[in-house]
């Protein structure tokens, strides 16, 4: 469904012109999912150039909009297509050194629109909540039907595709990142590259995931047993404490302080059972058009949390050569409280 | 496995440092996989610095490579871990204007690496055509057991889901890029989204998929029809002049060529045959890491093309609100010919 966030971000850049070229703004900005186009709003509106492989869905898209579509003239450069402007927003964390000397070679005072997109971005709407809840919801329903079709022999990259098809059918339009299928000590890397390595009896399995659905991402990391070998005793400890770490965050992280004092929600709790140098990573990260968005929930972030954001709440420990556990779901921030949007059982799981 | 093409790169740039931020460049030239890391080469070496998540891997990986592996070490700037050089080569068409204007604050004279980067690359080594001919065969394997599972009623999305699920089963990681499955008149649009449009008899199916394996990326389309229902008189006509246009360059694309000739070719048989004004795009693109890769085969690419290098050959035509054809092989030039790397059958199918 197209919508029309221009206006919103355009007021807040102080430019003659917003720009934008990226295909994951362009998004945000208009619902319409494209690989090419400029989308330029000044006070008199929004005009979107894109070319001729999108030219015919996007007139259908935008009929009813106030957002005007016309063909890229070809051969014609961006800053012909800018002239009449002075100064031009677009985001310096985005745009290329290229196009960025391109344009002040040509006269643009060029203003970074990075802030404003991301405090527009960091706050969703509900139709954006409603959109990632579906992600989060096809996420959940793969990842229980996935259970019981594991079994020993079946290598980390055949987990991966039943996972990826139950997404498929429970409405995803595609992965949200690369699936990570981590067994036994793979699952001590916290990026672990899916690959061949068979599942036995008694391994640890890490799977972190998440699809998109209308554009939108989910992410989901869950750690369980592959039958137990009775060899268990200190990964369920951890597994045990991880999981307190990760609830913790659910209960005391709120509406009105800052991404860094929800990491330290649970560093200090790892902190306090000796397992501080174990958490090797940030407790959450923002996600919504992208995986990882603005703000995030790191040692460093000084960003007031409000009701409307989602993100990730993901610690974890690793040792390496041993094992990892991580659990994540995805959440928001709904009447000062945190909210689940994955929400499959967290106990721990033993096949 | 990785590899050291840093410096066959470095000695292109002319800069004290070849610096590489970027995941795609960072794979190219190590052949290992990860989303953060920053690679420095100079005359003396090569430092690949990263972070805790990949550390581990990172360290097994290049144990016996003569790449060294370091923590990237906190709260230092990437100007500090400079600070020995006075020139720094980065590819201007990646770099961030951010980062671009910060290492120019701290006084860097930076070079762009870009040009480095796409001659190096545009010629694969036999080790790349034998990842991307992998991918390939994924991608032909999986069409071809897709064929039989297609039915009535099945929509785009799910005919994607079985379609990647089959990738994944033979040993891609991935898809290179978003699945496209149109039906009926959604394959008017070159880059349809897929949706949830059912399939009925007599309906034109557009699919255009690929997928990754060890990194390496292939691309195919195909077009054909589910069930004749006696009205595709046109559609038969034109699918035939888009496969005699996909075959014309084949046999007549070479090494010691331009781009430019390639896209041509086709587009002169268009032209010939009064279907210049449907053909809507360029005739293909390079890939191999990414999906698109310098040079292309479009109108204005003057690249002469060389032994080595891989490229998709993709007429289309597009008629708005009827149908479209697109017929897309991943190739190769070798001993100066062109070479099919995704090859499964292009006569017209009739489910």
């Amino acid at each position: 469904m197209v919508r029309n966030n221009c206006k919103k971000v355009f007021r807040g850049v102080g430019a003659d012109a917003l720009v934008t070229l990226n295909e994951d703004f362009r998004f945000y900005l208009t619902g319409f999912a494209s690989s090419f186009g400029v989308l330029i709003t000044d006070r008199e509106g929004t005009i979107f150039y894109t070319d001729k492989r999108y030219l015919e869905a996007a007139e259908k898209a935008f009929f009813d909009s106030d957002i005007e579509v016309k063909e890229y003239p070809r051969k014609v450069k961006l800053s012909s297509l800018l002239s009449s402007y002075k100064s031009i927003a677009m985001p310096l964390s985005k745009l290329t050194a290229e196009d960025y000397l391109s344009l002040k070679n040509s006269g643009f005072e060029i203003v970074d629109s990075t802030p404003a997109f991301n405090r527009a971005m960091a706050v969703k709407s509900g139709e954006e909540i409603k959109n990632i809840s579906l992600a989060c919801a096809a996420t959940d329903r793969a990842f229980c039907d996935l259970l019981p079709k594991i079994r020993e022999g079946m290598s980390e990259n055949d987990v991966a595709a039943e996972l990826e098809y139950l997404m498929r059918r429970y409405g995803a339009s595609g992965t949200s990142f690369e699936t990570i299928v981590a067994f036994g000590e793979n699952s001590s890397v916290p990026h672990h590259e899916t690959g061949l390595k068979k599942l036995k009896f008694g391994d640890v399995v890490l799977i972190d995931f998440g699809c998109k659905v209308n554009g939108y991402c989910s992410d989901c990391t869950r750690t369980f047993l592959f039958g137990d070998d009775n060899n268990h005793e200190k990964f369920k400890k951890y597994y045990d404490l991880v999981l307190q770490a990760h609830m913790l965050v659910k209960e005391q992280f709120k509406s009105g302080i800052k991404g860094k004092d929800g990491d330290a929600i649970a560093r200090d709790f790892f902190a306090k059972h000796g397992l501080a140098d174990y958490f090797t990573h940030s407790l959450g990260h923002s996600l919504g058009v992208n995986i990882h968005e603005f703000p995030t929930l790191s040692q460093s972030d000084e960003t007031v949390f409000e009701d409307g954001m989602v993100f990730s709440d993901e610690p974890g420990v690793y040792l390496a050569g041993e094992f990892g556990i991580r659990i994540e779901d995805t959440v928001t921030l709904e009447g000062g409280k945190v909210k689940s949007l994955t929400d499959s059982s967290k106990n721990l799981i033993i096949l």
